[in-house]
Order: C-alpha cells, then structure tokens, then sequence
C-alpha cells in the first residue's frame, strides 16, 4: 500500500508553515486548556514557547465566559472525571455558540474505558474543530475499532487513515493522527506531515501539547486544516532537531522547548 | 513620571537580601501551598532550591491542621473552584487564626471570571499577610480598575502602584506586584526591584512560584514587606543570570533552578 | 549498632538488577497511577524513562476497569482528598481481585493529618504487594511511632527498620524505605540499597516516582522483594550518576532523566 507515499506533504519548508508560525507568534492567542494534570505544565510551557498565552480556569462557573473569550479551546480527556465531565460540557457549548475554535483530544478513548468514551461522544455534540488523537484513539472514537491499552497507541496513525476520513466527514471536524508520520484529514483532503522523533513518545505529554499547539494555531489561522498542518509541521520540526542535540529523554525535552521557543522566533 | 526611579531598590547586592537568603536556608521552613496543577510541580522545585519544605496537603480534613503547624501558607487560585474554594478558606481561617503567615495570590482576577473574583474577596477576609500579582490583578483585586486576559498582565507592574499601596492600607497587607519591575508596599514604604529577565514570563508558573517563596520568607523574616522583597530580589537574580548561561525557554527553566539553588548556598 | 552493614546489599552490578532493568524495557508494562498532581509529570516520565507505559485514568468509573488490566497500580496518597480516597479504594479492591500487584505511598502519613492517616489503614485490607515510603511514613503507618513534619523525612530509613519488618509481617506487604540507604524488608528477609545522592530530595516527586517504578517493577518481576530492589538500584544508580554530571538541581533533575532512560538499555 502506498497511499502515505502518495499524500501531500506539509514540512517546516513550506512557505504555510513558517508564515503561520510567525502568524502565532504576532498574534499571542489566548488558549484555554482544560486538560489533565499530568501534561499541564509541559503543554502551558509548549504553548508559551510557541509565542501562544496558556491559561487552565477550570471551575464550571467560569468556563463557559472563557470559552468565549479565549482565542481557542483544548478539551482533553486524559484525567476526566464524573464532575470534570460537565465542565467539559460547558466549555464546549459555550466555544460553539461564540465560534470559538476548539480541539479534542480523546485521550485512551477505544480502550475499554466508559466514562471517557461517553464523554468523548458527547462532546461531538458540540462540533469540535478539530480532532487529534493517535492511531488507536481516532479508532475508538470513530467506532471503526476498539484497542490500545490506555493512551498508548498501538494502531500506527496509518492505520487509522480511513477512519479519520470518515469521521471528518461525520463530525465536520478536522482530523489529526499523530504518529511515526502525522496524518490531517478534512475527509477530502489528507495531508502527511513526516518528521519528528521517537524520543517525542518517550516525553509525558508531548501528545498533549500537540492538541493544545492546535487549538493555538486554529485561533489564528482561518482553515482548520491547515492550521492543524502548521502546528504538526512546527511540532515535529521541533523534535528532529531537538534529537540531533540531545541524547536521553531528559535533556530532549528541555531540547524540544527551546527548539520550539526558537523555530521562526 | 518619576515615581520609579525616585524609590529605594532591593537587589541580590543587599545585606538584607543575602542574609534572608541564607537564614531561610538555615531554617528550611514548612511551606503549604494550595495552588493550580499547571505550577505545581515548578513551585515545588524553587521552593526546594530555595531551602524550604514544600507540601501540598489538598484535603478539607487537612488543612485547617497543617496551615497551622506549617511556617507559612499559599494560596494561589488560577484553577480554584468551587469545591476547592472551599478548601482554601479553611486554611486562610487556620492561618489567620494561628497566626502562621500566609499570601494570596489572586491569579486572573478582575480578567471577568467571577469565582475567583469572589473568593479572592472572601479571602481578603482572613487577613493576607502578603498579596502577591501582576500590573493587572492587583488592579483587579483592588477594583480600581478591571482588565487584563487571563493570568497574563497587561497593565505594567508600575501601573498598578497607586492601587497597590491603598490595598495594603485597606487590608493590612504587603501587596508585591510582580514585573519588568516588581514593586512591594505597604501603603507606606514602597521598595522596587529590578532585574529578572522576560524570559521569566515564557516559563509557566514561574510568577506562582514566587508567590510560594514569598511563603517561605515569611515564615523566616518578621518583617513581611522585607520579606517579600528578599524572595522577589532573590529569584529576578536568579532569572537574570540563568537568562545569561541560556539561549532558550527549555534551558532557562533549567538554568533557573540551578541558580536559585546555588544563590547563597 | 551494626545492623546496616550486616545486611546483604543490592546495586547496579548485581546480575539481577541488570536482568530485571532489561525485563522491564523489554515487557513495557502499563502502570496506572493514582498520585499527587506535584509529582505526576515527574512519575510519568521516569516510568517513560525506564520502559514503562504510564496511564493516570482518575475517574471512579474507570479505576476499576484499568487497575484490572494494568500490569501494576501505584496508590500515593499525597493530595488524597474525600472524593480521591473512594476512588483509590475502588482501584485497590479490584488489583486486589484481579491480582495486580500494586504499590501504596503512604506520603505524609503519621504528619498529624487525619485523613491520609485514615486512608491509608483503610488501603491495608486490599493486601499492598509493596509499601513505600520514607522512615518517618513507614513508622507512621505501622503506628510504631507518630512524628514527621509533611512529607519530609525526620527519621532515617535505619530508624524505621524494626517497625518496617514487623509491618511486613502483619500485612504481607513487602516494605521499601528510602533514604540515604533505601531497606526493603518482606519480614525475614532485608536488602540494603545504598548510593544515590541528596540532590534525590531536592526535585520534587523523585520518592513519589520510585513508588511508579516499583509498581512497573513489580509487574514485570514475580518476587516483590526482587522488584522492588532493582527499581530502587536503578533509581540510585541513576541518581548518583547523574550528581557526576551536574552541579545544581535544575541540571540534576535533568541528568535523572537522562541516566534513567540510558541505563540498561
């Protein structure tokens, strides 16, 4: 099979890539993360690095005006709770009815978890933007297939292509499979955004941060599918070169923060 | 205007600086801190190179007992919520009771989110010893003005002094605006401190971190006003030369770290 | 008296802490924790580092589910609140039934903090593989002694030995102290794990992780004595290796990482 091969390929070099970091850091969205606890700080850091305003309010009083006001959203999953849920809720609702661009990340959902899968499903009510998710993740959410033993993927983004497809044109939304190469589906257009490094997966919360870059560059760039693209391309840009000068996990990940607070700055 | 050069500058360069610096070593006090997720794990690490004992005792049950046993207590709600609120008020009660020094810092007040609006008022109640925020939300805790977006300032640290020192004068308080210059008042002596670097500002929770060491000085120096500017000269020395041995955010936050655990150790 | 170095020792160039690093990397076991939020990026990363899945599902819907297919649970008490407590027994309960060995870190416990103090009792009937924590916990919660101001350590690892063994003996738990020597104790059987470094106790969470890498340990390897001692020469090995190479805590905590991540593999 060759349809990777045969995709369009979005890399640091194009032209929409570095015109939309720039875009970023000239324009300092305000996003609003509700997001779990684990990935927090390296995706406020991911963000500031990237010239983006990282903000977490998380009381279900407060979500709703923020979501409105906020350049743009991240729902993620990863930690979700029964009360957690409707907060979700909230942000959700209230980012559809300002326009708020807003991103999912169905963290391990297709893993034989409930609350999130139902959470997840019911968020869709609320149009995300766009989806980010590995292999195994879009496969859950889509229904296509079950599996992954938590958010870690099994299913290789390829794996996952058809499905994504189909759950853009379902849902409306973007689709984003991070993986060994990143795949962005509007359920037409599949773009392929190659790079990165290994070393990305064994950092907590680099995942997590890419739904968040996302979110950041969806306030700023009008097409969804291309501001998933931009953010991907910066991301895996970021972590080659921040592998070319680093040999362990801990030094790559300081590595990747400043390849990111330096890429376009 | 000339307000800012006219008053006296706290500095790494000062006996007091250097001798709180090490009698807070010497001492290691017991810090609680109830802050957001996003800072946590930052707060816990300068408190540690600072010489203090964090804790992050989260209970109801608990912190009515430990805000009394420990040497002092923070109170940060970037991610309050209602439930937490609750929480808080029992340990600024159990502070306030047993006298144990304790600093609120009212992150994203006034940005329009009425919750923590609110409970940072209730708060006010149980008598800070030190308030500490940026331009902005001392603006907005004090009501003389609304504004900023989220937890980043847009009001400068020297915009928000006349509010500042009538908030010290109203509550009892020292209030530490945080900056390109910080600026700590009582209402009647007022103290600046220069230095930092802005790359403090790309690292998440470094602001919420100060809050923390405020803590700690506290619970050594009698004097809060002294206190809160030995820990705010402290860590702009610390960012201004971890800002000199590195190129980007990754490496700052590193070199930061290093530095505010080597600074008169 | 004596007793320490009467006690066979446990480091890096025994064959079985080589063999059991390689197991580990090799078998990647899925470890769900339910810890604080000051320590969870830290504990994901050092489980990454050492070939670990980490998963931090948190929902009571979910514990139950995940505890079941995970290959080890880490229970650390550290912001335990009401609502976490429920959860933590859910998690503990089904480990218990399905037979996943599991870790409890009794952070804290016997500081004078009524609920942890009480969870944690609670948490022994669900028969803990394996107890962590450092001699003023473990004294704590075999109610041999009280004392201990918050998580940090008054008491030495030596000082807990007796009360550590007895504890094993009661609840069949094996029990790892950790300090400047760690002991690990099933009852009859103690081995001593010297080496690592102080600048271990000035990052945050690096105990709180080791309670992690013991759970992944312990999935992997059938003896719970065994496991725990390889985990925690790995971790000490790591340690003092990575003080060779840094001079701060910034730097050290990255060096943590890096040697964690390269030993053994």
């Amino acid at each position: 099979m060759t349809t990777q091969t045969q995709l369009p390929e979005r890399t640091w070099d194009d032209a929409d890539t570095q015109r939309d970091v720039a875009a970023v850091r000239a324009a300092a969205p305000l996003v609003h993360c509700l997001t779990n606890y684990v990935a927090a700080p390296l995706t406020a850091n991911v963000l500031l690095a990237a010239g983006a305003v990282p903000a977490m309010v998380a009381a279900i009083e407060e979500v709703s005006a923020f979501a409105a006001v906020a350049g743009g959203v991240l729902l993620n999953v990863g930690t979700v709770t029964t009360e957690t849920a409707n907060t979700f809720i909230h942000a959700a609702a209230a980012a559809d009815r300002a326009g708020t661009p807003w991103v999912l990340d169905p963290v391990a959902v297709g893993a034989g978890l409930r609350l999130r899968d139902r959470v997840a499903a019911d968020l869709l009510e609320y149009h995300p933007t766009i989806i980010r998710g590995n292999g195994s993740e879009i496969l859950g959410l889509s229904a296509a297939a079950g599996g992954g033993k938590g958010p870690d993927s099994t299913a290789t983004s390829h794996d996952a292509l058809d499905a994504a497809a189909e759950l853009a044109r379902s849902t409306g939304a973007v689709v984003a499979i991070s993986g060994e190469v990143d795949f962005i589906t509007d359920g037409k257009t599949t773009l392929a955004v190659p790079g990165g490094h290994p070393a990305m997966t064994k950092v907590t919360g680099v995942g997590c941060s890419l739904g968040a870059l996302i979110a950041a560059y969806a306030a700023v760039v009008e097409e969804p599918l291309r501001a998933a693209a931009s953010a991907s391309a910066l991301l895996a840009t970021a972590g080659s070169r921040a592998a070319e000068v680093s040999t362990a996990t801990g030094s790559f990940a300081v590595a990747l923060l400043d390849q990111l607070s330096t890429l376009g700055a």
